[in-house]
């Protein structure tokens, strides 16, 4: 399907998937720690961790050759879905926590603010809403064959 | 599982449900339209916007009485999901397009340019990043039996 949104969901559109992204941008790397953290089934964690690598959003690196033990690390692929689990930890933070204090709070470090992540214009820098951006579907080959 | 990225997949992690909130947001209410723009089985479809109805995201909305015709809607809990949606779009566009320009182009209407979503601190509105944010573990009850 030509959409992003539908593309990025192939990668990260499974819980397991994205519970272990977490983990790797709050510094779990091996595979006993990701086990340990998400109490996942081994031969599920063994799986998806395969998958986040062919996707090339984690890289297998060697830490240790006697025995071989590797470990994941985020490439800079992964690292840009930073912007996804922010948006998403903010929002089931507001919407879905049922009244509970958020699990995580995170911290701004250049201003030292307890915050969150807002969505704003790469151009400009202002805040963008629903209402304030436009968007524009590119002409496809399916819409040239319709005009033809 | 404690976790708010957790509870955002349970209501996003699915391919069709945030495919029909991204058209939501694109204005599409009713149901042939989804069924038109997305090309997913009507059974399908009437069970995700099921979920998302239950879930809150969507809400029914009667635009006909004869014959009785519902539409739905973003609720302000769904037009939370701007954010997700716009950080899933531009990873998707910039590292899963295989060249490909993106299908849709986004402008802000603020400045007038083609841009995409950079995540901001909510208090000072500066961009983050994985090295310029702190996570802290919320004190949790297990933490409490551990340390007590």
């Amino acid at each position: 399907m030509h959409c992003s949104v539908a593309r990025t969901l192939d990668v990260v559109g499974e819980r397991w998937s994205l519970l272990i992204l977490r983990d790797a941008f709050n510094g779990i790397h091996r595979f006993d720690a990701f086990q340990a953290s998400l109490g996942i089934a081994r031969n599920i964690l063994a799986d998806r961790l395969a998958k986040l690598v062919e996707h090339g959003v984690l890289e297998r690196r060697r830490y240790a050759e006697h025995p071989p033990r590797d470990e994941y690390r985020l490439t800079a692929k992964g690292r840009a879905l930073f912007d996804v689990l922010m948006a998403m930890v903010h929002w089931g933070d507001t919407w879905e926590s049922e009244g509970a204090e958020p699990p995580v709070t995170i911290t701004h470090e250049g201003c030292g603010a307890v915050m969150h992540a807002v969505p704003a214009c790469s151009n400009c820098g202002q805040i963008l809403t629903p209402w304030n951006v436009r968007t524009h579907p590119a002409r496809t080959e399916a819409d040239a064959g319709v005009s033809a």
